[in-house]
């Protein structure tokens, strides 16, 4: 986050040449926002939006409950590299990161409008096999492919947007509070350790690197996970693509609280304790692209959820007042090994 | 259509190395919604589908009603150039083009999200004015943005999706008969006059460079006449976004008929038809990028529409018998000037 504050700083005439380079993801994000909330469109059908930006996903009332929408893009060379993934790779991971946000909402997809852009040189097999992944992943967890767009373009990409539903209420990011418990679905850092392993061209055991294939390019979205949460009585989650310590950061930002993590209790995935373990815990902390579900609740809620959640959590923290957005990890003395920095996609 | 019929008629061999420029936009398109319908994801929530892959928007039941759904993208160097067009112009466009989707089903407006695929070194400012033109023609047509995504792209493109609502029935492609009559709102060739004028480098009139520079970046989507046609009675309809000729063509196929034009009945632009005599015609049926709506109904429906829509519109054909998706232009003698041949992406 310390980025974004440099920014702000800049004086106007340092603004005026910016590029989105100086601003990153995450401060475009919050200056295109405000221009958002300051438009006259901002004031429309306030009645029925319940949640607009700075979510996992935008949310209206529909049929007595909420609809959803999210929205999520794989650029080639950007997102994904045809030297470790396959078009059905990609394919299935866009459809699963906008799952994902469902996920994170507590709901259950609904249907996906797909937008390809492609070279003209690409092969025709090559779309099938992007779109057998799509299909495939939509078919598993119940989404519907409805429409789309197909445009040329000189660098590959594939834009999903997903719509949902939800009886409510939602998990949103602003609901933590200080007291809160915080916890995470499954094991961390095998996406991360895969895609080092990749760029590095370092050889991984044939076992070993096959699981984390799996977690970085053929994420299963936490569905069950959101609507059981939310049935157990938790409010907040938000789903790890950041990274943990930027999304438990994204988190205590929308919500005016801080947070400290232990270090030890952080569910590392054991084929990277194992493989990479003096870089394991950095990878669970900041390696991104897990699709997990982070969350906050009571130790109350936190017990409901423990009966409803076959395949677990890990409770790894606590929620604390301020400052805002701060996320702080503890070592085994009680001291603080590293403080929250989060992955943002035009700086790394 | 004459592309589509090539492809299809090749050999197995052939295929197994097929381009996507080889398919062009259309064959891909099929070759993807056949794809889809075979899917295991296509048998999920028929019950609330109503519309799936095909026409302007996708189309489910919500609040006693029908949502709607619909994506565009314009790709920098595909579909707009800097040297003719400013980030707000692509900024309204982008937007005006999936609302003028939601005309052409007859429905309102909701919310949108929009991803920007920007390069690291585009300046913040640019950003700015994109997201300014997008939130004009949000608060002049009542749409909302609510949420979105940000990512690095080597090239620059802006991908919204849209929702809208009604209350049925929908305008759809495939509700042509023979004996409707064929009708458009507006002018037509202005957008693609723009554009050749454009390319060619050639100077235009001041007074006539204005007019026809709003009509290619600065389209107003038809969505009270979208649904006044609809109170009318009016139930098949199309945005004119690839060009008259090939519009009413996918009109015809959906529908399986086919239909004839006459030539001097159609509403060329004026200052195509003063600046442009020799290519008049040709830019009204073939140039794309109109946003009028193009639609089909019997006389009577006609008749009603006729007392509903203030800006009016022109009669200028009629709906026939098979072959199916063959639109001919005839002449002042009733002879056939020009069979349809359809504007796309990957071909122009």
């Amino acid at each position: 986050m310390g980025g974004r504050g440099r920014v702000r700083a800049c004086s106007g005439a340092i603004i005026s040449a910016m590029k989105v380079r100086d601003l990153g993801e995450f401060g475009l994000i919050d200056r295109l926002t405000a221009r958002v909330a300051a438009s006259a469109s901002a004031r429309q059908d306030r009645e029925r939006l319940v949640l607009g930006i700075g979510d996992d996903a935008a949310a209206w009332r529909c049929d007595g409950g909420l609809e959803l929408c999210t929205t999520d893009t794989m650029v080639e060379g950007v997102h994904f590299t045809l030297e470790t993934a396959s078009w059905a790779d990609v394919g299935w991971k866009v459809l699963a990161v906008n799952l994902s946000d469902i996920a994170a909402m507590g709901g259950s997809p609904l249907y996906a409008v797909v937008t390809l852009g492609l070279p003209e040189d690409l092969e025709a097999a090559a779309v099938d096999a992007l779109y057998d992944g799509m299909l495939d992943c939509a078919a598993e967890y119940g989404a519907a492919i409805v429409g789309g767009d197909v445009v040329r373009s000189p660098a590959a990409f594939v834009t999903v947007a997903m719509t949902g539903s939800t009886p409510g209420p939602l998990l949103t990011r602003a609901a933590a509070h200080p007291g809160d418990e915080v916890a995470v679905t499954g094991k961390l850092g095998g996406s991360g350790a895969w895609l080092a392993a990749a760029r590095r061209g370092a050889p991984l055991a044939p076992e070993v690197a096959e699981s984390l294939r799996v977690s970085h390019l053929r994420p299963r979205p936490r569905l069950a996970e959101g609507q059981a949460l939310r049935e157990a009585g938790v409010r907040c989650a938000i789903d790890v693509s950041d990274g943990l310590a930027a999304d438990l950061a994204h988190v205590c930002e929308a919500s005016g609280v801080g947070a400290r993590l232990d270090a030890e209790r952080i569910p590392v995935h054991p084929a990277v304790r194992r493989t990479l373990p003096s870089e394991a815990l950095a990878l669970a902390l900041g390696g991104g692209e897990e699709y997990q579900l982070l969350f906050t609740a009571t130790p109350d809620a936190m017990a409901e959820a423990r009966g409803r959640l076959p395949g677990g959590f890990t409770v790894i923290g606590e929620v604390v007042q301020g400052p805002p957005a701060r996320v702080s990890v503890m070592g085994p003395s009680g001291e603080i090994l590293v403080d929250s920095a989060g992955w943002d996609h035009f700086r790394l």
